[in-house]
């Protein structure tokens, strides 16, 4: 790429695709690809564009245009290689659309590996829109640079989700009662590791709930501070603190300058 | 308040109002916060309503009808006292109007006191919808148990915002070139007390002005982790390990149970 003609904030376009990616490789563009490279983000013909799939890290590849809303991409070389660290989990009670919808692009850019929506007490919404939020994912996923998206699961009753927790994953779960330790002291001598992360509904987890939570020897009730925040702003702050002291926040990012 | 009858999720409504809050006070209801409880929330006549101004804590207040859209608040007593704690200072670059308004509300759920919104080299927003960002603040505030609402400045160049600012509050800059330390790190010893956030637009800081920052001593600039955040996931992320390290996170919220 011809860097010192681009400007200071141009960067390659990253796409996700499901075909393996190699040495050689030619993808084919779909129709609503090509449209956006060509048309929506104007690239030119032998442009960058970098690919990754989930499985083999990223590939830079070089964009041919073939006819008007046709094209393919050539793979020229990789340039990073796959991820070895997987992210956290995230279960949250199903809310409503738009804060939903918050919860995934954001957990997607924070790293998260799995988004289980999980039915509580309290939880008041019986259906997400699976295909919508996948999509959502992997736009937040191709924007922040990641190498996977993130898998999104059926919703599903909460301890449903519990039953086959594996037992070397902490599972963080947000208290609104004003009972449970600020989550930076909760976390007071645990060591990087996986980690999961469970927030409810508005109306909060009900009594005997969070008493069936503190049963469970994986678990550990956090607060987030003196206020009330909304479900959302619960999963984000957990998850930025969960990242900064169990997860992949010390890691820098590849530098850019 | 009869709590027995009330379901679980039951909350007093909270509303923010300009007038001093004193034992014996009685204020009149807008026609606008009348049809709110009476006619959105269906508050009934004698209901238990919050107040607070900024200045003088929260009081509990008894809803009087007074006419089909009027009503009016008597005063019961006080709450909860003044806050002693100042939160955080945030400036961020304007960006477009909906993470703009993301910014706003999460910010006030997360305790910041001021918002700065400031024009840097690669910010494309030339203005702010100060009225209604102020409304955005209010509700955020009423609804996390806030007993203030943060104060908005008028949108002003990155270098005046810098102009006078006081020595003995640390400004942590969110620096996405890889080459700033991980803000857990970047904060290892540093002891509780004011500070501010700073995060650009989505382009990022131009190398200059980075340059420019880390010339001021009460600068610190850090790293979110190995991927690219949105401009507004970074201002929230920032806000919770700050508040989380420096600030009032500590605190655990008044027992509900």
């Amino acid at each position: 790429m011809p860097d010192t003609e681009l400007p200071a904030t141009y960067r390659a376009p990253r796409l996700f695709v499901e075909a393996p990616l190699a040495a050689g490789a030619v993808l084919p563009l779909s129709r609503e690809q090509a449209r956006y490279l060509f048309a929506v983000l104007r690239r030119k013909p032998d442009a960058a564009v970098l690919l990754f799939n989930g499985r083999d890290g990223e590939w830079a590849a070089f964009l041919r245009q073939t006819g008007r809303d046709a094209g393919l991409l050539e793979l020229a070389g990789q340039t990073r290689p796959p991820a070895t660290h997987a992210g956290p989990w995230l279960l949250f009670a199903a809310i409503k659309r738009t804060p939903t919808e918050l919860i995934v692009e954001k957990a997607t850019e924070l790293g998260v590996s799995r988004l289980l929506p999980v039915r509580t007490e309290r939880s008041n919404q019986d259906r997400i829109n699976h295909d919508r939020l996948t999509r959502i994912a992997i736009e937040a996923a191709e924007q922040s640079e990641r190498l996977d998206v993130p898998a999104i699961e059926a919703l599903q009753p909460l301890p449903d989700a519990l039953a086959d927790w594996p037992r070397d994953r902490l599972l963080i779960v947000g208290d609104e009662t004003g009972t449970a330790p600020p989550m930076r002291e909760a976390l007071t001598g645990a060591r990087p590791g996986p980690f999961g992360l469970l927030v409810g509904p508005e109306g909060g987890f009900a009594q005997g709930e969070l008493d069936g939570l503190g049963q469970l020897d994986f678990v550990a009730k956090v607060g987030f501070g003196p206020r009330v925040l909304r479900a959302e702003t619960a999963a984000l702050v957990g998850l930025a603190l969960g990242q900064a002291i169990l997860g992949d926040f010390a890691k820098a990012r590849p530098v850019t300058r």
